[in-house]
C-alpha cells in the first residue's frame, strides 16, 4: 500500500476500504507519512467527502489510536451529552443534575473553552474549591454514589484526531461534513458512553450557520452512532442570538443555579428540559414524553437543584454557592453598557462575534495557555424580537481591569442590528435527527 | 498575507492576484510556506483549476524564481521547440538540423530520459566524443557560427517548478492542466527564446491519453505564451503507437541519420517537417506552406545532412557517424524477439509500457542518478493497422547483459493487441492550436 495511491483514489472520488483509511491515519499518527500527503488526502476529501461507511471506519480508527475507556464500572446505561459550541451553553450544568435526579449515570468529560465557545470545565472552576480534575477511581466512585461527576479530559482520547485536527486547521480543510462527524464522534467512541445525545447548535454563533448543514452534520453523527451499535438523537438547536441570559463563567453558573432554582429564561429552560428528556429516553427509562414529564418535575420540585448541590460537595465545590450565589461568585462589579442608538426591533444578532466580544473581555482564551478571567461576561437584556428605544441597555458588560472593553463594545455595535420593521422571535429547538 | 487564507481563496474557487500566487509561490520556495500548506493549496488548484491570468503569473512568477537567460548574444529569432515526451521521440534530430539548414539559430537546452520517455542528450551523448556541457559562451559561439547547438541544461531554470513538482509527483496533484503548462512553460520562458513550437503528445504513450485533454493544454500553454507576448504553435501528435522504427539512444541516433540521408520513416517525416515548418514560419522566415517546401527541400537535397555532420564536428562528435552510423555507435549485436502469437491486425498499443519495456532493457532511468546502456533499445517492425502472420516479429530487442529482457517481453506482449478485424492506420498529426 502506497500513500500516494490512496490519495489519487480519493481524488478520484473512489470509496476507500477500512485498511487504506487505517493505512493513512496510523502511518500518519506514526509519522511514516508525512504532513503534506496528509494534506493534499484531506483537501481530497474536501472535495469529494465520505460515504457512510468510510465515516464510520475513520471515526474507529481515530478513536482506538488512544485510550479506549472503559465505563463498565459504573452501573446503568452510560448517556454522553455533546454541544457542537454556542455562545451562553451553560446547559450541561442544569441538564446533568436534572438527568441525575433521575438516578441516570452522568459520566461527563468536559472540554475547556476555545475559540469564541466556553467551556464547561472553566465554568464550573468559578465555584471555590470546586475540583475538575479527580482520579479515574474518584471520577467512578462519584458517579455510583451521587449518579454524576463532571470532570476534565484527562485521558488520551483520540490522540489521531488531535493530530489531523491541527492539520486541518492550518490547511483549510476543517469545514467539510465526514471529516466534523468522525472528529466529533471519535472522541465520543473512545469516551466509552453506550448513547449520545448530540446539541447541534445552528446559526451566526455556530459551526453550522445554516440548518441544512447542521442537519447533514447531524445525521452524520447519528449514522456513525449506529454503525458503532451505539444510540444516538441530535438535536438541532438555534444560536442565532446568545443561549439564556449570560455568558462568562460565573455569570453562567450564576444562571445555571438561578435555573434550577426555577427562575430560568424560558427557552434556555425548553432546551434543557428536551436534552434531558432525550438522555432520559435513550436510558431506557421511559417514552421521551414521559421523561420530559419527569424532567419537568425534577426541576419544579427541586430535585436537580440538590442533586447539584450534592455534586458541588462531591467535587470540594462551597456549598454557600447554592444559597448565595452572588456572594460566593467571583463575579466583577464594575460594569459598562451597551446602548441601543435608535429605536426599533433587534432583527438581527451576529452571534459568533458576541462570543468574541465576551472573550476581549478575559472570558476565553485565544490560545490554550492562556488565563481565563472568572468574574466577567456579558447580560442580554434583549434577544432577536424585542422591541428597544434608543438609549436602553441591550448588553451589561462586566469588566475587570484587564477588559478590552471599548473593542468589545465596537464588536457588540457591529453584532446588534436594530430595525423598524417588527422580526419574529426566534424558537429554540429547530429539529430532531434520530 | 497569510498562506491559509489564500488556501481557502482557492479552495473556495476563487481567482488569486499575482501578489497572492507570488506569496505562496516564493514563500514555499524560501522555506516560509510548510510542504504541507503548499500541497492543500495544489490539491486545491486540481479541483478548482486557475484562469489565463491565473496561469500566466503562476508561469511567471515561478520562471523568475531562477536563472532568466538572455539569448540577445544570439543572432536573429529564437525559435525553440518543446515535446511532451513519448516513446521513440528522436525529433529534435532532425528538425533542428533541418531548421539550422535554413538559417535559423536553433539553441536547444534539452533534457535527460525520466520515466517512460527519453530525453535528446543522452541520446546524443551515444555518439562518441560529443560533448553536450558547453559553456554559455561556447554555446552563442556555435549557434552563431554553425546556427545550432544543443547542450544539457546547466542553468538553474525555474527553481520554484523544480521543487513544487517533486511535491505534485508525491501528493497526486501532477496531472492538472494549469499546473502542467505553468511548470512546461515556466521552463519555456525562463529559456528566452522569442517563440516555441510545442509538440503535444496524444495517447496511450504520452501524459496526455485524448485529444480533448491534450487540446485542453495545448490551449493552455499558447495562451500563457501569449500573455507574455511570445508566439506559440502547439502540434498535437499521435503517440498511440511508438514514433518512427527504433526507441532507444544509439538505434534513435542511427533513425535521425537515416531519416536525413531520406530514408526515414514516412510518419515521422512528416511530423519533422511540421515541427521545422512551424519553427521557420514563428522565426519570420516567410508563410507556413513555403516553410514547409523549404524543410522538404534541406531534406531531400541534403542540406540538413550536412549540417548535422557540423553540428557533430562542432561539438566534439566523432564524423564517420554519418558515414557509418551502425559502426560508430554502440548498438548490442544481441537480440531477441517479440512475436505474433497469432493471425490478425495490430489493433491497439500501450505505447508507455513499450516505453518501459524499452527502460527495462536499460535504454532510461528510474531515479536521476541511475547509468543509461546507450546499446540497447527496440525496432518496431509493426504499426497499428499491420497485418501479421502468427510467428512474425512485431519487435526486435536489443538486449546486453543487463537487460531485464524477459520482463520486457512480457510488457510487450501485454502492450500488443492483436485482432481480427482490419484496423484503420493512424495519422500522425492530429491537430495544430495557435
Amino acid at each position: 500500500m502506497r500513500a500516494y495511491d490512496i490519495i489519487l483514489k480519493k481524488r478520484n472520488g473512489e470509496i476507500l476500504t477500512k485498511d487504506e483509511i487505517e493505512y493513512m491515519i496510523m502511518g500518519y499518527v506514526d509519522g511514516n507519512i508525512p504532513d503534506y500527503q496528509m494534506a493534499a488526502f484531506l483537501m481530497a476529501i474536501f472535495f469529494k467527502h465520505l460515504n457512510n461507511e468510510e465515516r464510520a471506519n475513520l471515526t474507529e480508527i481515530m478513536a482506538k489510536s488512544g485510550d479506549m475507556l472503559n465505563l463498565s464500572k459504573i452501573e446503568g446505561k452510560k448517556v454522553d451529552k455533546h454541544s457542537t459550541g454556542g455562545v451562553g451553553d451553560k446547559t450541561t450544568l442544569v441538564v446533568a443534575p436534572i438527568v441525575a435526579s433521575l438516578g441516570i449515570p452522568v459520566a461527563k468529560m468536559s472540554g475547556r473553552a476555545l475559540g469564541h465557545t466556553g467551556g464547561t470545565i472553566d465554568k464550573l472552576e468559578s465555584i471555590p474549591g470546586f475540583r475538575t480534575s479527580l482520579t479515574l477511581d474518584e471520577f467512578f466512585k462519584n458517579v455510583n454514589k451521587y449518579k454524576i461527576a463532571v470532570v476534565g479530559q484527562t485521558a488520551n482520547l483520540a490522540p489521531a484526531d488531535k493530530k489531523i485536527y491541527a492539520l486541518r486547521d492550518a490547511t483549510a480543510t476543517v469545514d467539510e461534513v465526514s471529516l466534523i462527524a468522525s472528529s466529533i464522534m471519535s472522541k465520543k467512541l473512545a469516551g466509552g458512553a453506550d448513547a449520545f445525545v448530540l446539541d447541534v447548535k445552528v446559526g451566526s454563533g455556530a459551526f453550522m450557520k445554516d440548518i441544512d448543514s447542521a442537519k447533514e452534520l447531524a445525521t452524520a453523527m447519528v449514522e456513525i452512532a449506529k454503525s458503532h451499535k451505539k444510540e444516538a438523537v441530535a438535536v438541532l438547536t438555534n444560536m442565532d442570538e446568545p443561549l439564556g441570559t449570560f455568558a462568562g463563567n460565573s455569570l453562567e453558573v450564576l444562571e445555571a443555579i438561578n435555573t434550577l432554582k426555577g427562575n430560568g429564561d424560558k427557552k434556555f429552560v425548553e432546551l434543557c428540559l428536551t436534552l434531558s428528556a432525550w438522555m432520559c429516553y435513550l436510558a431506557g427509562k421511559d417514552s421521551y414524553e414521559k421523561c420530559h414529564k419527569l424532567a419537568y418535575d425534577s426541576l419544579k420540585h427541586g430535585n436537580a437543584l440538590e442533586k447539584f448541590k450534592e455534586f458541588v460537595i462531591a467535587q470540594g465545590g462551597d456549598k454557600n454557592v447554592i444559597e448565595n450565589p452572588e456572594k460566593v461568585l467571583p463575579i466583577s462589579n464594575k460594569y459598562i453598557e451597551f446602548k441601543a442608538k435608535n429605536d426599533g426591533y433587534i432583527s438581527k444578532i451576529n452571534t459568533e462575534k458576541v462570543g468574541i466580544a465576551c472573550n476581549y473581555l478575559g472570558a476565553g482564551r485565544k490560545k490554550k495557555e492562556d488565563n481565563i478571567d472568572h468574574s466577567v461576561g456579558l447580560e442580554f437584556f434583549k434577544k432577536i424580537g424585542d422591541k428597544v428605544s434608543k438609549g436602553e441597555t441591550i448588553v451589561k458588560l462586566y469588566i475587570s481591569e484587564n477588559s478590552a472593553a471599548e473593542i468589545a463594545l465596537e464588536l457588540l455595535d457591529e453584532a446588534y442590528i436594530i430595525s423598524d420593521e417588527e422580526t419574529k422571535k426566534l424558537n429554540i429547538i429547530l429539529d430532531i435527527v434520530k
